[in-house]
């Protein structure tokens, strides 16, 4: 709806490549249904898709969203598709006769907006509130003013990046490390704005390491200098991206099918 | 999406019992397709919804239907449902491969803003345009400024009323007869407001009888007064009436389902 050339196609064909990465994380195929809004044409979704468009005002959804008078109609209509999973009576194949479970959805932050409009509906349909957390985003590579942007690839790592273009995108980021290294010596970096570093508190498992550089890297008299934060980076980030690369590569198209085959799941609760 | 108190199960409650009354009329089951939006959940349909919801803006829909801010969403996003079907795509079981079919919408003219709006998207998505044919509404009982309603059963005829109903209805219809027999048979009747006169023009097969009567009641010096008028409408639409009460009671649950099946209909182009 958001973007003019996008077709029904492509939007299918996309969906199902999101739906590799996710099941290349390691979710269990027999606790976990994916599903488009396209693909999943249960007539319970819809009809409370339809319920929840009923008590949303054009008035509400412009306050809300910020819609002008210019956007399609297709933009008006979606909030409440997005809001619709958060009722468990949406899925009557995963939980029948469960309309009272409460439903807890981890997203990033601008997806906030959807489940507001949801928790502000949910009692008037006789529904739970759904909960959320809320993931912040990473900054972008060339500071935390700035934004991560497909149109601009140099702004983030993506998983289809090489060991190269991760060595030079993660050389080219912000740092908050001294230009001379007499300064660096005297004052430590400044953690504040540095990306890998903050990057590496997002992606480095090993807590005492994380907190070794953070003193060696951010603390006057250290022995860490940028280009070391950097180069552990570098190596954290390959290693993940490599691993999720070959994970990926073990996703069949059976195994899409599998994940989106709207089927009861009875060990899902367990 | 416009009562407000209209729940979801009774909207559909509603359109097995509008769909028996279709049945009663008489459609071959073998040639008919009736659906719901709530019950046709194809995907092709859904997507020419989404195809049709992107190339429409919102101040669009405001220009054609008068939306306002109070308005709920699901009446902004209802018209391309109600335009999808103009297009053979959405009905893959009844038109494969055939997009290039010309539609026909039989309807009455208060929805011709929707196939307008489909008219004019229609060759962005590269069908053709759909073809209408309009009926006018009848007039209200009480005469050609008033409007049908249902909440004032006064101002039509149902197919649930009695003969007695039928009788008192008619009688009390605004009638272009003259009040005194002198002038009657001096003037004529003004068939122009003689609200009985125009509905027998529509339920009357008999032209030659129409005819008599257009003249006998209409003209200076007929015989026909307005109660003979109201007299022959009155046995018109109760023997309708009738025939569509034995009809419709011979409609089952099952030729519902039969006829809201989405299945393949080789004989409906023959």
């Amino acid at each position: 709806m958001w973007r003019k050339d996008l077709t029904v196609e492509e939007s299918k064909r996309l969906a199902r490549e999101n739906t590799k990465d996710i099941i290349a994380c390691g979710f269990d195929v027999t606790k976990t249904f994916i599903f488009s809004d396209f693909g999943y044409n249960e007539p319970a979704f819809r009809e409370n898709v339809a319920e929840i468009s009923k008590r949303v005002t054009l008035n509400q959804v412009i306050g809300i969203f910020g819609f002008s008078g210019e956007d399609n109609i297709g933009k008006i209509a979606f909030p409440p598709v997005q809001a619709a999973p958060s009722f468990p009576s949406s899925f009557p194949h995963l939980f029948p006769g469960m309309d009272n479970l409460r439903c807890l959805i981890p997203c990033a932050i601008d997806q906030d907006p959807y489940f507001r409009m949801a928790r502000d509906v949910a009692p008037r349909l006789g529904y739970n509130k759904p909960a959320l957390i809320e993931s912040s985003f990473f900054p972008a590579l060339q500071g935390f003013s700035g934004k991560m942007s497909a149109s601009d690839p140099s702004s983030a790592i993506y998983l289809t990046d090489t060991a190269k273009d991760i060595k030079e995108k993660i050389n080219s980021a912000l740092s908050g490390g001294q230009k001379l290294s007499v300064e660096q010596k005297e004052h430590g970096a400044n953690l504040e704005v540095d990306v890998p570093f903050k990057y590496l508190s997002f992606f480095l498992n090993d807590d005492s390491e994380l907190e070794h550089i953070r003193k060696e890297y951010g603390e006057p008299g250290g022995r860490i200098q940028s280009g070391g934060v950097k180069k552990r980076l570098t190596e954290v980030l390959t290693e993940i991206v490599e691993r999720h690369r070959k994970a990926r590569a073990a996703v069949t198209e059976e195994m899409v099918d599998a994940f989106m085959d709207a089927r009861p799941l009875p060990s899902m609760l367990e």
